[in-house]
């Protein structure tokens, strides 16, 4: 593309040298460059093209590296990469081996902290503002977060601690109306209403924009104005939440004001105190169908610059748990449906529609979605609650706590199980069933196919357990053999019962495992897949089954530390099992973004790398 | 003791027939039993002395258990039990086999929820409030929950949640100023200055008043109050947090007066959203002792009634952490020390007063804290998060996402680990090195003794790693052999390398195995004890030690799935090993309230139950 500004900017210090008119070319160019990047590479779109003007004059106002930006979530921070010297990497965003769809340090010195969970923003930025402090280091450290992680309980913790600190912290809420989908909740209803009175706010703009024009911003300048605006404040307006947190407060802030916004920062930098600027901005801002339709594009595949359409669709387990869960609902007025602002990722939209009274979005908010769920689940009715499996990380005390030791009925409806492509490190699905098996009581599933999640939500719907997870991969159905019998329990043998080798595993790992048997039955090695169907409590019939061969892999596709391989390695020994046993799984390490068959070749879990550690033991 | 009153109530319907006056001295009879027992068995003494009055109204007002109580953290439901036909087996409270300190539904249908942990009350009552309005129930569901748990950002998500919701919730929240310590950050400074607007509160309740006064209070009455209030709030006061969230306000009220308990409770039965009752209380009310100290007497151990003085006190593992950790910090001025809450029971309080600068006490905000602390280690310093194990486990998703996949340093104290005692299941500490080593790049360690505690923590704050936990138990130190030469890393062996068999484990549990060890040898059976000083990542020369006896038992005071007696299985299978293994732990279980020794009996942990282990296997 033909930019005359974007290709030249090498480091922040060439956005500092542009005026307002050459900053306004360089956000629409910005846009240009983002919608064409994202339609061939897929990625967060809406977002980050609401934030175009605010990260311009971020990098106009502040002095990064020097003042710290940390982005909450960071699926918004395209435009900060495209500004801090990876204008000529950026083609290569979420691709294998190149720049990450998120913050990272180990990129650029301009990312502090890497993301990609809501709302832990403020937390880290006003503990790097402490340290700061405590070293006598007056630099800024600036947050940027969305309403939407306002629904999340982490950041209120941070807001309660951090107000009325004496650190240079400034907050910037990135107030869209929307989390990925449209804000629940009466912090929601709370900022609508803030955002509808705009003569307080703008009187407040205008002394930002007083005092910015003070050549020197003095304590007494800043003192003087809060007076003025307590009083004000006081007689005719009421405190807002965040004054009452201890922050001041600047806005409504129109976020595509380069200018507007510019000066709001400026007279941020003036305040003692921790500083809120609720800056107000459009999501999708510059591309027409993600106006229209911010939540398709706010996670998206490849799509058509033109006709805004996706190129893949089609059935996947999200939308067969969706259905499925439909289906369950229309026979048993029990069942509840619970997400946390997720009800288009987990295939929750149609149950919404069709079951409105009992379909409930928490918000970004998992804790409290599964205490709730423990809440529902005491009167009787049987709560599902739909998270990815990265997410569910934030709720391992309330699953221990409010559900197993309450022995109340919770089914997990784990979606992105296992690797998940090119969201990356922060985003793998690839610990709950390490963690979920320490919880006492607990039961995994871990269907390979749609027929057999569909089985094993009927059966969850059917049981008395406490807490039943039952878990599955990002996208679609992988290869099953000519002869599959779906199951939802126990576990499944494929192959003769007497081969010598055994490959043992669970969820969609099964086609790799599926496919290296057959591969090798063309060389005449005979070789079984035990599948895990219930996959924690471990069946130990299943162990024994295995133990028949002499040499074993157990391919996980997880984390191996707390892993269903360990506990197998366990019966195994007791058993007197004196064969080969490997456990291919994920080594303590932290998995990056890369095609999710890319990363089973790298972690030994493809068919071929299957077969290589085969050949190895036989 | 000789009471009028107490001994007499079988149920709360024989709290209903009496009147205010013989409320007033059911009261004192309720305090004077409370305080009698407590010096007994210790427990949470001045949360309950703060909640007698309250209590009392809660039955007189509704009708548990078909109106449903829930009491957030639940140490405060001495009254409660007194009240619902377990007064006769108050004496047992807190001992195995008697009245568990906290909620119980097994022991009363009265008891809905068990609690242990802070903040969950508003979800769990909102879900049950959810599921009876689906079913037509117009019960009322009571949360009650303190001012401290109001740091805590899951109470913030139930509000967001719940507020304009259509269900009967009422949240009672008792304001005492405190939570375990004197309460932190902006919503405590905000509920003071709530208090200070009696006017408008008093208004109010007379408003409630007024309203349980009239015979039918119907929907009309209601909403003409509301509007009554609604016009006076605009004209003169701020709104509150509670109504932005949602939520009629009523309050404050005075906690100790039983009429205006009452009436605040009739009233806020009309109501048609949620409400809060903002109840002030004063811990410890009745007790001088305290009164004075109610940090001191929120949970006690025995102690003499007349001079309130506890029976045991002196040197323990927090004490020691405490001072260790003063004495680096005196030469290292990058060590901060965090807390949530829990500064006296850490042991942090002299470290608190010594570098108050370098001291931080987020509340009961788990999360925050470890989130908090990566931004403070990326600024350079070294973070250190005093906690007990059981609350660690809030923070799951803070230490992958927020300090290991960062590659941020921070120090995890982790106290309360193994079993706890008297507090029970809520509070036991047996998860932490089962889900702590499921993350990337973390460390664990288990020191056994002060020294190696001191030794460990020396090392922790010159190491490079991204999490290092030290976990180690409540209380003192066990019994240490004669030759016993303390060590921060890797393992150690006691007895001779050529023992046939081997017990392996770590932490305070390797005092049993060095007491079975040493009596075995009486029996002419040689046994070695293989101690893991660092329990993760396994250190596999432990591993040969081990193999290297016939019998291996490995001893393990925590959770067994997911336990590192499952690796160790795991690596003894790699090494072919085909002796005798077996991994005692706790499996697969909540464990009760009863001494830390009987617990260990009970679950074949106690040096004479390995011995019969062992025999078994020999």
């Amino acid at each position: 593309m033909d930019f005359k500004y974007l290709n030249k900017i090498e480091s922040p210090d060439d956005v500092k040298k542009l005026n307002t008119d050459e900053l306004e070319i360089l956000a629409s160019e910005v846009r240009e460059k983002l919608i064409e990047t994202v339609s061939k590479n897929g990625g967060h779109l809406s977002s980050n093209l609401g934030v175009v003007e605010l990260t311009i004059a971020m990098h106009k106002s502040f002095d990064s590296p020097k003042d710290s930006f940390i982005w909450d979530v960071g699926h918004q921070v395209y435009t900060h990469k495209l500004l801090t010297g990876r204008y000529n990497t950026f083609d290569t965003i979420r691709t294998a081996g190149g720049l990450s769809g998120f913050p990272n340090p180990s990129e650029s010195e301009h990312d502090v902290f890497a993301a990609g969970h809501s709302g832990t923003s403020i937390s880290s930025a006003y503990g790097l503002s402490v340290a700061k402090t405590l070293q006598r280091n007056k630099s800024y450290t600036v947050a940027v977060i969305g309403d939407g992680s306002f629904t999340g309980g982490l950041v209120y913790e941070a807001l309660n601690n951090a107000g009325r600190a004496d650190t240079n912290l400034i907050v910037i809420l990135n107030d869209n109306e929307m989390s990925i989908s449209p804000n629940v909740g009466a912090m929601a209803k709370y900022l609508a209403a803030i955002r509808t009175k705009p003569d307080y706010y703008d009187f407040k703009e205008k002394v930002g924009n007083f005092i910015s024009n003070i050549p020197i911003v003095g304590n007494d300048a800043t003192s003087r104005i809060s007076k003025v605006k307590r009083k004000l404040k006081n007689s005719i307006y009421n405190s807002t939440f965040f004054e009452d947190m201890g922050f001041s407060y600047m806005g409504p802030i129109n976020g595509h004001n380069i200018n507007a916004l510019c000066n709001a920062m400026e007279s941020a930098k003036s305040f003692e105190n921790p500083v809120i600027i609720h800056v107000l901005t459009k999501k999708g801002k510059g591309y027409d169908f993600a106006e229209i339709n911010p939540s398709i594009f706010h996670g998206i595949s490849k799509f058509d610059v033109n006709t805004g359409e996706a190129t893949s669709s089609g059935e996947n387990f999200s939308s067969v748990f969706g259905d499925k869960l439909c289906e369950i609902a229309s026979k048993d007025n029990r069942v509840c449906a619970i997400t946390a602002a997720m009800a288009l990722g987990t295939g929750l939209k149609k149950f919404s529609e069709k079951y409105p009274a009992r379909f409930f979005d928490v918000g970004i908010a998992e804790e409290h979605a599964v205490t709730f769920a423990g809440g529902i689940s005491a009167g009787n009715m049987i709560p599902v609650f739909a998270v990815y499996s990265t997410f569910l990380q934030r709720t391992y005390d309330e699953l221990v706590h409010d559900v197993a030791m309450q022995n109340q009925k919770v089914i997990l409806a784990v979606d992105r199980a296992g690797f998940v492509g090119e969201d990356g490190r922060s985003h793998q699905g690839l610990l709950d069933v390490a963690f979920v098996r320490t919880i006492p009581n607990a039961y995994i599933y871990s269907p390979s196919s749609y027929e057999e999640l569909r089985l094993t939500l009927d059966m969850a719907v059917e049981s008395d357990g406490s807490i039943v997870s039952i878990r599955y991969p990002r996208g679609k159905e992988g290869y099953l053999p000519k002869k599959f019998i779906p199951k939802a329990d126990d576990f499944s043998v494929f192959g003769k019962k007497t081969s010598p080798i055994s490959i043992v595993t669970y969820g969609t790992e099964f086609s790799e495992a599926v496919k290296a048997m057959e591969e090798l039955k063309k060389y005449d090695i005979d070789c079984k897949v035990v599948k895990l169907n219930r996959v924690w409590p471990l069946d130990k019939n299943a162990v024994l089954e295995a133990a028949k061969s002499d040499v074993i892999l157990f391919a996980e596709e997880g984390i191996k530390s707390g892993g269903i391989g360990e506990v197998f390695a366990t019966e195994l020994l007791n058993l007197g099992f004196n064969g080969s046993y490997s456990h291919v799984a994920v080594d303590n390490t932290f998995v990056h973004h890369a095609p999710i068959q890319t990363l089973r070749t790298e972690f030994g879990l493809s068919y071929d790398e299957l077969i290589k550690e085969i050949m190895r033991r036989v």
